[in-house]
């Protein structure tokens, strides 16, 4: 699917792909391709002289494959995170910047452009360049990136106290999450960080666009910041746990080994009593079962003593 | 509530909002706004045509948020640390500074705002800029800072010696309080050194008011070192807590293991002496009995001079 | 063996040793050597004047050992990653550019120079410069790097959720596997750093080739980053594992712990009534069996109510 | 009290608060303060104009309350690092220079002035301008603290060997005491360097003094390194240690189970065989007794090799 | 001792101490001197007016007890690393530039100084400036810490498979050595990063020595990088150890679980049939024996299941 978006005086208006001879000479195009067919990346390549880039190419990391200005274009591979229940997307959607048009290719929908498209259109926004609209993308995903890392920052402060009442799967579960959420976020921050540091520097970008993505560098840098400030918590929060879970443990030791002290010594006693031989005087013994009881009670208590003293327990 | 406070030559006067006209006007005139009415938002527009920013985008952490300075203005969004209790809020206060007029605007009382009028009135403190009454309300707040990182390390020192005379759940909240304390202590140390960066270039700011946020700018980093400081020894008290939990752990082990050793072989040739066999011929021996207690003492001595020769315990 | 290939103007073709008298004068010439033999040695040295570096330095980390410039010559000694099966190769191999030859030397086969080879015919390249050879073959290993790091990326991922259904030494084994893979990268991202970094600086390199190695050098700076935000999710993914561990034996103990005060005491009374004194009163009591069970069951619940109250499970 | 040092030809000469008219016009004086009255820090205003800073910024770590230069005076807040028996202090002392007066204010004795004390005398040192004599202060503080370093790094390398011959709570204690140490140093270091960079770029101090205080900078630089070294070294202790407990911990419990696996089931058969069942057939077979001890050998060599086979052991 | 060497044209000459008046005036001569008597110290005090440091400075760490330049002279101080058997020693030698001489003082024998001495005699080097000597031995240490890294380097990659099969206090003994190891050599790397970095700023050194010792500090970069990725791979194999032995740890916790889960109901069971009760109505019972069999089976299997059901094994 191409969606065709000319930003018109009366604003970002959609057109389809027949009507594309409509639109005046020198509006800004924004070409959205969702999942495009051989057919489409043709047509891509006649219009806008777009060559589509291999697929492995799209989840490749080196700047070299994010980054790509020659001649008249401008190519970006620019990830954006989406959350999906309890898993955290990378999606990556290749942007090309060549004279009037702004091409963004991706294969599923991302939030971010839909907000986009929804402000351009409510606050009536009017694009001289296509970069400009790349630019305002850009500004919203980090926009997003930047709510998300307050909310993320809220949860992990809850997540301190829950440690203390509950050390459960369910809290490693969370840390891990938040953790992975964190580092992803990261990942995202410093990949945009690298493609708008040559972005700025571009003599393809015009000035205001330039102003506003250094802002937007600015941006990106704090909430950076953040995540560092966010890995410190969670590394805290993984000690009290931890810690936590050291002493429980203890504790259980603790009561085993006082149980072992008191009840083994008096039932080898009760078992040597128990010995059926027919010659042990103290079973004949008047006060041979009170003497066991004492015998039990005592050799307990001497054990308890030792042991206390010994400092071991 | 809207509370005016004037800049006049008998120090910092306080007006009721009817004689605002009553003001030289020339003079500096601070509006510390609390908890705004829709009626108060509108006469601070066209009063000091002060725009109120959305209230979700208050605890923005994005930079852009938290500076910007357009045309005759410009609008801070500076967080302020307030100790409740147990717990450590950080609340955002707007600060806005446009011609003779410094805007402050907040949802709760800030006992940083306060300390600054009984101190302006105090000193008799006379303002010839609006940006010098928020640079004199910043240098308290670092102050503040500086005064809890002092007793934060105080505390720290003496958990220090608490963790070897008890290692309890106690000493792990501590623990975490402090650790949350003082990496919210650095999150906001990190916000003012970004918001004063941009301040101090500022060309709507006057030269002395630079030269003060430049040694704010110097004590914020000072005080940034203290939080790394703090985190070092606070994960070096965490070492040893989880050092001492687990040799307490050993030793109460050891024991067990000891008593196991010695008891549970005894109990077994009890219970087999115990059983009652009509074919059992130390049961009719004379020294079966002695047999009995030679047999579990000896059994014990080997055991327990392995277990050691083998260093295991 | 010597393998020699020419940059005609039909691309890269392969010649054979006596046939070295064919290449016309100008043209780049590409010596790749594998196990040299003495007299191939030997050869190279008059042919090309390379002098063979003794086999002790070829091991060599400094960087002095890494990058040599003299007179007309670049000496440089690039270690190549490798992976078979569990194991993780990093090869060195010797690169020599002098006039229109680049001598290759090498102890085995390296897959990157197959890659370069079947691609510099395949795109039909043309070389006009011995260190555009050499940059080629970088670019192409560094891009090997990066999907590996890519996999890399994606195992990690993977291993974070298996940790929360198995925690076996197997997730250790992958853990440490990741770990080493991820650093050994690391270290041979850096080499290159350093030797890239005197390589683009080199007067005798020609523009177009430093121009690809500045990209070269961004793409390892993005790559570096990447492995130092694996290692962090190593780190979580371990904290994560001990923690699971650590809640694992203590429900373990737990359930010891409440077997042993169900049963320790029960099994002492049990004990008690069966040793055989004459004179027990109890034995010969009506309702003696129910009043020992009666005990076991009582001195039973106040203990587990005892250890309740107390925290201990 | 206060005493009075003035560095005549005949080097450093202590004089009488009386004598004070004596000394020569241009003669350098050294004002050391110790707990001064009030009456001796009004004569202080009023002889040097030194202004007694308020007891509790004594105790501050910004920077602003630690060097601050006006007019015709410098003043500075330096801590000094005392050690007694087992605890380290940190002292500050207030230094104040004008015209050709120091004065260096304190509320304890500190060795280093002392020492400068008697070096000054022994070396019949003579100062031009009071900041040299703060500069020797500073100098023979930073020997000091290099020597304490010294030692505390033999201390640790100790403790690594310590650390395989007892794993006790001893151990921890010197970790713990060592890591304080380390990290007070750090900070002590740290304010050091923040205090002599502004010191430097003083236009009130002479060049020479300058160039002695570049030279004490770079020895901070190199202690500061030192620490971070140090921290590295504890850690690795720290894990030394841990891993150690736990091995000697697995020990004891596997002593334990094979214990148990060995005594449990056998005594499980003597109990049932000590059951008084009047219809046991096995109680009056004749080979009833071998044949138990037959069961109880064999239940425990199958549990053995069980649980060996399945590596649990 | 002093060992005389000087730089003729014929290479590295040793002459006799009193045969020193026959080199030839303008020859460059090294003084070596090992545990200087006081009469070998005034010689060298009259001779080349090299002024004998007091001892107890030899240990300094600050780098101004490490590095003197006045004068026409250079003093450094610079330490050797020396592997003894199980220990590593760090040994500082005093060297000493003035005029044609260069003097090298020590306590033991250096095996650096012995290796340049060989190397310089084999390759008949022939010296034009003192510090050219100095800069020689420097490279041969730089060349060794080199080698001893790549040793280490792969002594810690065998370990990391050590791990997987044996978890020892070896293994812990092995990690320990390899951390000391590594920081110490990091430790004497940042030293000499130190050191070199002032003596290629001093005008009292040749241009070609500059040069050789940029490529010398450039060395030492690459070192000190190697040494931080020993540093994560040392902390990675700890924590692969510590999850190994609690993996351990948790099955022998488990199997003895499980047998105390079946032994000890059963066992009370057949503890409470073996008490003396007169009126037991089971004892008496037919299939009371049985009965007591199925007893044990069923309570057995019921506390299996429920363990199994909760998840506690
Ligand atoms: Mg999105
Ligand atoms: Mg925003
Ligand atoms: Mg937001
Ligand atoms: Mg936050
Ligand atoms: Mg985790
Ligand atoms: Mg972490
Ligand atoms: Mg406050
Ligand atoms: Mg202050
Ligand atoms: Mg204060
Ligand atoms: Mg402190
Ligand atoms: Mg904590
Ligand atoms: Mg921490
Ligand atoms: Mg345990
Ligand atoms: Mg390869
Ligand atoms: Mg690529
Ligand atoms: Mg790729
Ligand atoms: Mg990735
Ligand atoms: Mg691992
Ligand atoms: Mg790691
Ligand atoms: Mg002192
Ligand atoms: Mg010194
Ligand atoms: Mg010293
Ligand atoms: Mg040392
Ligand atoms: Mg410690
Ligand atoms: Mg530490
Ligand atoms: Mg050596
Ligand atoms: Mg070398
Ligand atoms: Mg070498
Ligand atoms: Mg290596
Ligand atoms: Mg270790
Ligand atoms: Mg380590």
């Amino acid at each position: 699917m191409i969606f065709i978006h000319a930003s018109t005086n009366r604003g970002l208006e959609q057109f389809a792909l027949d009507q594309i001879g409509e639109i005046p000479k020198d509006t800004i195009i924004w070409l959205d391709v969702e999942k495009p067919s051989e057919e489409e990346i043709n047509w891509l390549k006649s219009a806008v002289s777009f060559e589509m880039p291999p697929r492995e190419v799209f989840g490749d990391i080196e700047i070299s494959s994010k980054y790509k200005e020659e001649g008249d274009f401008i190519y970006m591979n620019l990830s954006f995170v989406i959350q999906q229940k309890e898993d955290i997307l990378v999606e990556p959607v290749v942007f090309f910047i060549k004279g009037r048009y702004l091409v963004s290719l991706r294969y599923r929908d991302i939030p971010t452009l839909l907000i986009f498209q929804k402000r351009a259109i409510a606050q009536n926004m009017h694009f001289q360049f296509p970069e400009a609209i790349f630019a305002e993308i850009v500004k919203i995903e980090i926009d997003r990136i930047g709510d998300r890392l307050e909310i993320l920052g809220r949860r992990i402060r809850n997540l301190r106290k829950e440690v203390f009442s509950e050390q459960s799967e369910e809290i490693i579960k969370d840390l891990s999450y938040y953790d992975e959420l964190n580092i992803t976020l990261r990942e995202s921050i410093n990949e945009k960080l690298r493609i708008l540091s040559h972005f700025i520097k571009s003599p393809r970008v015009n000035a205001q666009t330039k102003r506003d993505m250094k802002v937007a560098l600015d941006d990106l840098h704090t909430l950076l910041d953040y995540t560092t400030l966010y890995m410190d918590r969670i590394d805290s929060i993984q000690s009290s746990l931890l810690g936590l879970i050291s002493i429980r443990q203890n504790e259980a030791v603790k009561v085993f080994t006082v149980l072992a002290t008191i009840f083994l010594p008096a039932t080898l006693i009760a078992s040597i009593f128990g010995m059926n031989f027919k010659y042990m005087p103290e079973l004949h013994w008047k006060y041979g079962y009170p003497y066991s009881l004492f015998l039990m009670v005592s050799t307990t208590l001497v054990l308890i003593y030792w042991v206390r003293k010994k400092g071991w327990l």
